[in-house]
């Protein structure tokens, strides 16, 4: 454990900029997960994408100067390969977090061969196969959104159920693109109810089947975002729903998971490592 | 310019781990994007996610002992902050790169401050604002996938245009879930290229179009997967229609790009630079 020390004045806004040769994606997910280590300091976030010629460094280094204000030195976060490229940002005064270089020196060093100097490989990929992929799960996904379809649901990678506004769309969907998972959501409804077994459409395939469920509170603010002082949105609503819905979550052996306190991501991973979607 | 190197022999698999007390995508992807530069190498991948406690690392460092063979030292990709954690991999005998540490350090340097100790923060946070925005953009972009709804176009950051398989699907539900984007996308068909101008249900929101193009070649490919031999996959009617797309968007200062070479990601990215998007 460390101790806390104490914290700068917050009133100072230090600049962040996330620069990348290719699409600032991994700068951005990976330096807004070490800034937020720091929640007493006050960051202004830019993301520069695509910079990968030294005039495009020499103007994201113009900025960056213009923002050391106040004795506040920015930071800048690089995903970028040319050496060059870094030392114009080294240049202007800013705080450079390499993100990538000083991995890349550890990966030579074990793997006994040097890095190649092609800019940018993964992303620019242009990979027909994981393509379609994507595509075919993307349309899926949009077919067999909330219980819209029932074709080809023998194919499916996982069925997700949930009642309403627990979070299955935007859940199915990060699967698909992210994973390339063919994935179906299916709402519980109180028709579901009546009986102690799954809905007859999805219960052919309960082993696909995952379930979402999420605290009263939560489910009726996302509720009355959609239908303010409605039945639907009410607290006594939600409560009966899911504890109906959890209830037949345990009948039928259909693993789930809270969704309230969890984001997309996390969801996603969860899903995955339940239903073994990965090896 | 590094020269280079001899490359040892590719029959040769060397295991690598992503590990994370969070989602495990930031260590995929970090770790993939490192690996890439790499191309003579031969690598077998894991990803193992959720990793927050000792015990759980136990059982990675077991399976990296597992997978030490044939000399060849399994990496380990690392985002988890505990250095009791991180400890448990060394002893393992594997290279671990550690994709957190060394930069928070840099982090406090700069901040003056000491990073706080809570596991996870950036994806754990439950942040209901940024959950309505995502959810309200993927299910926008459902209503608006493929010209299916011209309501509420008005509120639209973008709309996608392009004829049929040039990757307007993909690209605008990546810009909902990645950047909770409000996505239209609309189908040009052989309908639309009578006259000079846009087609008449987008045309009122020209300066929210973003055109997509591809190779004939690639079109035919892409199209050939849904309907085989078809003159819709033909190489013929894909020349035809691209060129008469590009000549819209051209006549009509529609900005466009050509998606033959490049990810859903780095499409977004475009997209979000050209039309800025963001700040």
């Amino acid at each position: 454990m460390r101790t806390p020390s104490v914290l700068p004045p917050t009133h100072l806004v230090r600049d962040v900029f996330f620069v990348s040769d290719s699409t600032g994606i991994t700068a951005e997910t990976l330096g807004r997960a070490l800034l937020a280590n720091f929640p007493g300091a006050n960051f202004r976030q830019h993301t520069v994408p695509f910079i990968d010629t030294l005039d495009g460094a020499r103007a994201v280094a113009h900025d960056v100067r213009k923002a050391r204000v106040d004795g506040c030195k920015p930071i800048v976060f690089a995903t970028v390969k040319s050496a060059h490229i870094l030392a114009e940002f080294n240049a202007s005064g800013a705080m450079v977090i390499d993100l990538l270089g000083g991995h890349l020196r550890e990966l030579e060093a074990v793997l006994g061969t040097t890095a190649s100097d092609q800019l940018g490989q993964f992303h620019a990929v242009g990979d027909i196969e994981l393509y379609f992929a994507r595509m075919r799960a993307v349309e899926y996904a949009i077919e067999h959104d909330d219980g819209q379809s029932m074709r080809a649901l023998d194919i499916a990678d996982v069925i997700i159920i949930a009642p309403s506004r627990c979070g299955k769309t935007p859940t199915t969907m990060y699967l698909a693109l992210q994973y390339g998972l063919l994935v179906a959501n299916y709402p519980l409804t109180d028709d579901d109810f009546p009986s102690d077994g799954l809905p007859s459409t999805v219960a052919t395939y309960a082993s696909k089947c995952f379930g979402l469920t999420t605290t009263p509170l939560r489910l009726s603010q996302v509720r009355h975002e959609r239908r303010p002082n409605s039945t639907y949105s009410s607290l006594a609503q939600c409560t009966l729903e899911l504890r109906r819905a959890e209830d037949l979550y345990r009948r039928n052996r259909v693993p789930f998971l809270n969704s309230s306190t969890k984001s997309v991501e996390e969801m996603s991973a969860v899903i995955i490592q339940s239903m073994r979607l990965r090896s």
